[in-house]
C-alpha cells in the first residue's frame, strides 16, 4: 500500500521536473535568458511569503503558497501563453482552457486519488480567481513579471510594444483585485518607464 | 511606512532572482542541463507538499515548505557545494559555514527587521537540522537529487565515482533521520544501479 502510494507520488514528482524546461516570455531580472516556469513558481511562492502583509484580511498564505507551487504544472503539456501576446491579451480561449483542463487531468492524475483531488481543487480554485486566496495568488502571478521587466529594462513591454493603458487593463486591474495597495505602489514605479 | 516596507521587501525579492543563476552539480531528470537552485527550491517545496504523509507525526508541512523556499538563498553569495564533491563529502568546513552565515546576514538583511529575523530563524533551524521540521526538510533536500540521478542514468554518482556505501553514508543516513520509510523505499530503487 505504502509502496503503491510512493510510486504514484514519485511518478508525479518526476513528471513535474519537466516544468523546468517550459520557457516564459519574461527574462530573469538581469535579462540574461528567459525564465522557466519552475523557477518562476519558486519565486512566486517566495513573493507570497514575503508580501503576506499585502493580502486582504482572511487570506491563508499557506494555501496561497500551495496554489502557486501547483499553478503552472499544466504548462508541461500546454506551454506558457504570454500575457501581452495576441492570445494572452484576449481572454483565454475556450480551446486553451480545455487543453489546460486535460493537462490537469493527466498530471494530477498521476497522484494517489486523494491527493489528485486535493491538488486539482486548489488548481481549479486558482484558475477561477474568485476566492480571496486565489485572487491574491493571481495578483502575485501578475506582479512578478512587472518587477522583472523593470529590472531588465523593459522586457516583454518592448517585445510586445505595450502601452501603459494596456498594462493597466491586462495586468494592473488583475493585481488590484487581490492586492490593491500593492498595485498602487508598483504603478508609480512603472509609470516613468512609459512616460 | 508602507512604502519603505514594500521597498525593502522588493529589494529582497529582486535579489532572490539571482538564485536562478546558481548552478548545481545535479542535472534535470532528462539530463539536458544542470539544475539551478531556484527551480530546485520549487521542486523541493512540491516534494514537501506531495510527500507530507512521509513526515513523522507533529511535523508542520507549512513550516517545512517555508524553510525549503528559503534554504538555498545563501548560495547567491557562496554557490552550491555538491554533496559528493571533496568539499561536500566532508562535513561543511568552518570557512563555508562562516561564508554562508555572512550571506544570510546580507540577503535576509534586505528585508524589514521583523521579516529579516523570522526568515533568518527558519534558515538557522534548517541548517541546524535538529527539529522534526528541519530534519524532514533536510531529508527531502537529499532525496530529490537521488531521484534526478536515477532518471538521468547516474548523474553525479558517475561524475564523482560514488559507491553505494558512500551514498548510504552521505545521503541515505541523512534521509533516514527525517524520513526513514522514504529511504527504505528509495534505497531499493537505487540498489540495482550500484549492483
Amino acid at each position: 500500500m505504502t509502496d503503491d502510494r510512493l510510486a504514484a507520488q514519485f511518478a508525479f514528482l518526476n513528471e513535474a521536473d519537466r516544468l523546468k524546461s517550459v520557457l516564459r516570455a519574461t527574462t530573469l531580472c538581469d535579462g540574461s535568458r528567459p525564465e522557466n516556469s519552475g523557477e518562476h513558481s519558486w519565486h512566486l511562492a517566495l513573493y507570497a511569503l514575503t508580501l503576506a502583509d499585502q493580502a486582504e484580511p482572511g487570506v491563508d498564505i499557506n494555501r496561497v503558497i500551495r496554489m502557486l507551487l501547483l499553478h503552472d504544472l499544466v504548462e508541461i503539456d500546454v506551454g506558457d501563453v504570454p500575457i501581452h501576446s495576441a492570445n494572452g491579451a484576449a481572454h483565454a480561449s475556450t480551446a486553451t482552457q480545455e487543453a489546460e483542463s486535460r493537462a490537469a487531468d493527466r498530471i494530477f492524475g498521476l497522484l494517489p486519488p486523494d491527493q489528485r483531488d486535493d491538488f486539482r481543487a486548489l488548481w481549479d480554485e486558482f484558475e477561477a480567481a474568485e476566492t480571496p486566496d486565489a485572487r491574491f495568488a493571481k495578483s502575485l502571478d501578475r506582479v512578478q513579471p512587472v518587477m522583472a521587466n523593470l529590472q531588465s529594462g523593459g522586457g516583454t513591454w518592448i517585445t510586445y510594444d505595450v502601452t501603459f493603458d494596456q498594462l493597466q487593463s491586462r495586468v494592473g486591474s488583475k493585481i488590484e483585485r487581490g492586492a490593491p495597495r500593492l498595485w498602487a505602489w508598483v504603478r508609480e514605479k512603472v509609470r516613468p518607464f512609459f512616460a
